[in-house]
Parts: C-alpha cells; structure tokens; sequence
C-alpha cells in the first residue's frame, strides 16, 4: 500500500486492538510459515465431521418437516429457505425439543432465539442486559475463558471483571466477594459468564454443590448467569450432572449454545434460551423475544439456508443433540484420552520440575503448567526447533494467572499425530521449559 | 406467562425498545389479521425468485471455482463449506471482480469483507469508525432512511443527526450546516449515512453534481461516507450514473452491498469496500481488514454455505452483479411503472386536494404524501375498510416531516395485484384521506 495512511488504529474503536486477537493473528501467522509443525493449537473440529454433508438431503428433510408438521404450504416452505425469515428463527421448536429430551431444559420456542453462531447470541445477551456501555454495571467472566465473550464485552464497552477459575470451575466465593466490592463503589455485576462444563481453554468442570451455590448466589445478588455449554456434549452419557439452566428454578440462567461442534461450524447456528419474563406497559414479552429485537439490528435472520440445514440434522438423529453428537463425543473422548496418555507416556517418567498436567473428563483442552514464561517467543522457538504449535493460555487471560500456562487442543487431530505430536512436545519441554 | 415478571423493560438497553420496530411489529400484526389484504408494505423480494435456485449446483460450483482457480486441493475445498473460514469472507475476490466489471469500483479483496446482510457490515462499519459510545462524534443520517442504519446507531449509543433528503437525494448544504453547527458545540460529524441510488423509503436519486459536491464535503470535513447502494441495480443500464465509490478518489467512502436483492435475502450475505489505509505501530491494515477483526467479536464469520451458494451465483452469471440482477431488475422497473400508472389511472384525475407522489426512475418505492397523519390508526383503516396496506413513512424518520406520507413498495407484488390495491387506494384516500 502507498501514500498517507488515511486513518491512524487510534481514530478506531479500542475492540479492533484487542491485544487477545492481535495473538491469535500471530498464532496463524506461525502455523503458516511452520506448516510442517503439528500443532495443538485449534480448538476445531475434526475435519473427518466436514465430510458426507449432504444439505439437498438434510434441507429436503426440513422443508417436509415444515409442511407435515408445521402447516406449510409445499410452496412456501420451499420458498422460507431464501426470503428473509423470523428474526428469532426457523427451528426454535426442534431445538427447544432437543434440549428437552437431552439437557433438561424444560423452554418453549419462544423463549429461544437462534443466532449466527453462540458468538452473536452472547452480543445480544450483553447489549440486551446492559444498560448503558461503559456505565456502572460489570460483566463477570470466568477467567480464563473464550476470547469471544471478552471481545464482545470491549465491543460493547461493558466493564470486565475477572474471576478465579480453578480445577473445579468458576469460584463462586470469589463471585461473591467481587459483588460485594463492586456494591461498596456503587457499581454492581450484572452478569456472569460461566462455562460450567469443560470450559475453553481452562478444561474445568463445575461439581453439583457448586452449580447450586452459584444459582443462589445469582439469585440472592440479582444477577444473571450466561452459560456456555459448547462443550458439554463430550460428557459421557452415564454423566448424569445437570447443566445450570436445568436446574434453573428461578429464570437466574442464559443457556447459550451452538451446532458448530455437534453440527459443523460452517453452519454458524447457535442459540440462546432466554427464558426471562420482561415486563413492558403493554404486556410481557420473553427476554429470547427482546434478543430477536435487537438481532434485527445486527443480522436481521440467521441465514434460513443454514438453519434448514441444522434442522434437517436435528431431524435426521431423532431430534437429539446428543444423538447428534454422539459419534463425535466418542472421537473427542478417544482423542482426549490418547493425548493424556502420551503425556504419561513421553513425560511422566522423569518429569521436569515444576511441569503439571490437568486431566479433564472432557471437552478439546489440555493445559499444561511449566515454570517459565509460555510467550509468543517460546511458541516460536517450539515450532521453529521441535515443530510442535500449541496456544499460550494468556491469551485467553485477562489476569497474568496463566503466563506459564499453554493449552493443548486434541480436536483437529488423528491420534498418530497426537502420539507424535506429544513426542515433540516432550523433548521440547525438557530442553526449553525446564525450571 | 405467569408469575412476576423478572425484569422490566427500562432494566434492558434502550434500542429494544426502539419506536421503529415497535411500529414494524404492529405492521406486521397488521397483516396477519387482513390477510385478504393486498399489501403494499413489504420491501421485500418478488417471491418468483425464491424458486429453482439449485444449492447443490451453486455450491458444486464454487467448490470447482475454488479448485481450478484458488489452489485448494478438492477436499479442501468442500470441506471450506462446512469448516470456520476466514473472517474476511471467501469470495471476496469474485465481489472484487463483479464490482470492477459492473460498477467501476476498484477494489482489492483486501479491501472487502464480507458480512451477514448489509446489516453486519453497517454494525462493524459504526463500532470501527466511533471509539466510544455516547461520545462526541455524531452519525448524521439521510432522513427519512432505511431503519436498521438507525437501529444499528442505538444499538453502539451513536448519537445521530437526522439530514433532509427531497426529490434529488440528500441535501448536502444541510449536512455542511450540521457540520459546522457540531464543530462549534466541540462535537464532530465523524460519518454520513446514504443511498443516494433509490433510497428506502424516498426513492431519491443524487444528481452527479451534489455527488462530487459530497465528496468534497468529505474530503474538507474529515468525515467518512457510507454508501449503501441495495437499490442501485434496478437503475437502467444505459444510466450512467456513478455510485459514490466510483468518484471516490480520495477513499472517503465505505460501500455497503447486499446479495439479498440480486441474489436471495435467506443468503444473508452482504459485504462492505473499505479501503481506507489504517496506520498500526507495526504496518498498515486496510479498514476491510479492521472490520473483519471486530467481525470475530460478532459472528466469527458468515457461513460459507451462504457465501459458495452467493458465489455459485455470481460464476453462473458471468462474475457481474448486474448480469446476476437483470432479470430481476427488469421485473421491478416493470412493477414500478405499473404502479406508477395506476396512481395516474386511478387517482390522477380529479385528484383530492393535498395528494402527491413522486416518480423515482428506480428502486422499490414509491411515497404518497396526503394532507391528514399517515399514522397506525389510518392504517388500521385502511386494512379493515378498503383491504389495501401500506407503510407509515413516519416509522423511517427521526423528525415529523414524514408524519403525512405513507410508502408503497411494489417488489413483492405481481401487476394484477399492484391494479386492484391501488383501485382500493384510491377510494380509500379519497374518502379518508382528503384534506
């Protein structure tokens, strides 16, 4: 490019500098000059899931869904595939069954919005809940966590405030002594975001006490909880540990959830239950009805395509997300499981001082704490000399918790590479994070 | 519902409850209650083109544009349907061509993104250009306008200043007032908001003088243009007429497209040329790439089903927007002088005293104006009495100078429906509606 720049990052709105981003834009850029590397860093799926998708078939399957059972015309169920739709969406009513029949989660259609992606329905959920940007009220995020949901808050404006996430989960003391201050200044935490089941990147899992005692604590601090349930899938299914919003009693919960793992990501549906009664002047409306409101403002629909398709796999696997997801919890599961193995296997004879391993019963993650700094120079240095990628847990921080920490992703991966993989990453830790 | 409510709407940010979409919602209810009606109201397009559109070609299609001309390996490129894709977009390069070909703008794909509707790319345009919300740069806004650059202004706590826009487009003189009056308040106008090829809802046209006359505007304000040209394709092809981008030699302008006018709106596929070099600490970005990084904060990406379906389209219709528009182009010039015929069969003679309209060469709309309120309870009229629907043009305005006008849009009408509504129309307005 030539000539006089005509803007300067300074005349933009922060968000566009987060420094989370600027990471992950280096993280890329490693990965392509080291393409050789294997690499543990992308949190994808498995590429095996983005074959044999046949949309005409699963779109086929929608449409005659809309028409036996939802009284459409032949005509015009074909047709909602590619006019604009409802703002909150085509397939609330298969989700909503979904959820029931899986999760527990007892919502009607329209207490659902079906979004672009969980990232848009955790934009609506913050814009829709504070109030004024860059006001009084805080968001509460378990830290570390999905670089989306702080991406979303800086584009907002909305005041982040950190919370200890340890092995198991969110510390809820630490939430309610960070209520406590935020009310001494006059301020209040509005929200808390929570992953309550194999959060990204932190691998954590909430037990059942504690998901009770965060409830009451919402409830007691009138505040509202948006769950994440991403990876809640991966649980096994004599798991048995209910997720926040079906234990739910007192609409406390934002349920957020996606098709990008069960599903494919290329879809981009999510959703979120909203439940919440909001009294108006002239009535009352559902808070998933408020989101669709606001969602006319940032994508008007989620493409119908998209939705059809989704819809289509819903109704190929019994109107289950975990008959959707069953095949792909096994792989995830068989990979996480392969990957804690080779740690043991090429690290755990002769372990490096001050090098420790989580052991998480699911999700894609597996964070490793080792004595020295896990920087973008170190990430370098592994690729370059030991063609191994992995993603530096501060990243995903907002704290300096995690500077000796670094995530490894066993989604994208075959279990030959995993083995090879966690081979390299072995010799590298000896010789380069050693205490 | 039952029980107390849990929130209340003045607990939730105020552009859920914007006035706009309230009076969207009543049209819409509207609707369903005369659905024996014939319905001027809805923009949207002409069912006809909602058929035999061939996902499964399309997508093959760009599937082999991807193979033969972009390098990927066959199995990459299927599964670039159904993985995360870039956030930037995937056929930036096919808008980049069909832009050149059809519309003289020069852009590099570096310098497109490519959003959900032109919605998506008005949202990342507003949160990139004003750093901070409630701030002191101002959007200033063709009023009357399309009412989702509005909402996307409420959504960011944008102020906005509403700008006259008559037969010939928006009034530039009045945009240079409201400069200077913001610049002595210590306020700045940072962008303006305008379509000056067939506006939604005024059917204004810009003359090439006022768009040199903006430009330099531009250029001596410091302020940026957006651009959104939806309507621009259903000018005539021997017109001449340059968008704003295309006279844009100094890069003052963002161009907002959409693919739901020439394509198909379920696409939900739109794109924003920005071009505007941004200086970093470490180098230049173009602001398209700034875009795409707040894009990861808001939907991650469009889905790349939507976008291989778009550029299926394009590839099967030369790599020109105007080839891919045509048809249907000439179908709504079709309708337009139909309606445009009627008004003069119907009501031209003997016209009532007060009654008017214009006569836009192109786009969607054509606006009425009446000597009495064009408010919901005439429309509510209007529907029971006389079985014909139209838009209050107050819902698209920030002032009252829209308060005696209403909208009547003919896309989605076939000629004999467009004959009978306005034959209601004009005995409705006669008997209703005279001064």
């Amino acid at each position: 490019m030539t000539g006089t720049p005509d803007l300067h990052a300074d005349d933009l709105h922060r968000s566009a500098q987060d420094p989370a981003l600027a990471a992950i834009g280096f993280l890329n850029e490693v990965m392509s000059r080291y393409p050789e590397a294997i690499s543990f860093a992308p949190g994808a799926p498995h590429p095996e899931f983005m074959r044999d998708i046949d949309t005409r078939a699963l779109t086929d399957r929608f449409v005659a869904h809309l028409v036996d059972e939802r009284g459409f015309a032949p005509d015009s169920a074909q047709r909602a595939l590619y006019e604009y739709g409802p703002a909150q969406g085509l397939i609330n009513g298969l989700v909503a069954e979904a959820l029931g029949a899986d999760q527990g989660i007892r919502a009607d259609p329209r207490e659902i919005v079906i979004t672009v992606g969980a990232q848009e329905a955790l934009l609506l959920t913050l814009r829709a809940l504070f109030r004024h940007s860059g006001g009084d009220d805080l968001i509460a995020i378990a830290d570390p966590c999905y670089a989306g949901i702080i991406g979303t808050a800086r584009l907002l404006d909305i005041p982040v405030v950190p919370l200890r996430e340890g092995e198991a989960g969110l510390d809820v003391d630490h939430l309610a002594a960070q209520c406590r201050e935020a009310r001494e200044q006059g301020r209040r935490i509005r929200a808390c975001y929570v992953a309550p089941d194999f959060s990204n990147p932190g691998g954590a899992r909430m037990p059942l006490a504690s998901r009770h005692e965060l409830l009451d604590l919402a409830e007691r601090e009138d505040l509202l909880l948006i769950e994440d349930n991403a990876y809640g899938f991966t649980a096994t299914e004599d798991d048995g540990l209910p997720g926040l919003k079906a234990l739910d009693s007192r609409r406390r919960v934002v349920h957020v959830g996606t098709f990008a793992k069960v599903g494919f990501p290329g879809a981009r549906v999510g959703y979120a239950v909203a439940d919440q009664r909001v009294q108006h002047g002239d009535g009352e409306r559902t808070l998933a009805e408020e989101l669709a409101v606001l969602k006319t403002m940032t994508t008007v629909n989620t493409p119908p395509l998209a939705q059809a398709v989704v819809g289509g796999l819903l109704l190929d696997h019994g109107r289950s997300l975990a008959e959707l997801g069953r095949s792909k919890a096994q792989r995830y599961r068989r990979n996480l499981q392969c990957l804690l193995d080779a740690l043991d296997r090429h690290l755990g004879d002769d372990l490096p001082p001050g090098i420790t391993w989580q052991r998480p019963a699911g999700g894609f993650f597996v964070r490793i704490d080792i004595p020295v700094a896990a920087d973008l120079a170190l990430l370098e240095l592994s690729a370059a000399e030991y063609g191994v990628l992995w993603t530096p847990m501060g990243q995903f921080s907002l704290t300096d918790r995690c500077d000796r920490q670094l995530r490894l992703s066993c989604s994208y991966l075959d279990p030959d590479q995993i083995e090879q993989g966690v081979k390299r990453l072995a010799t590298f830790l000896r010789e380069e994070a050693a205490a």
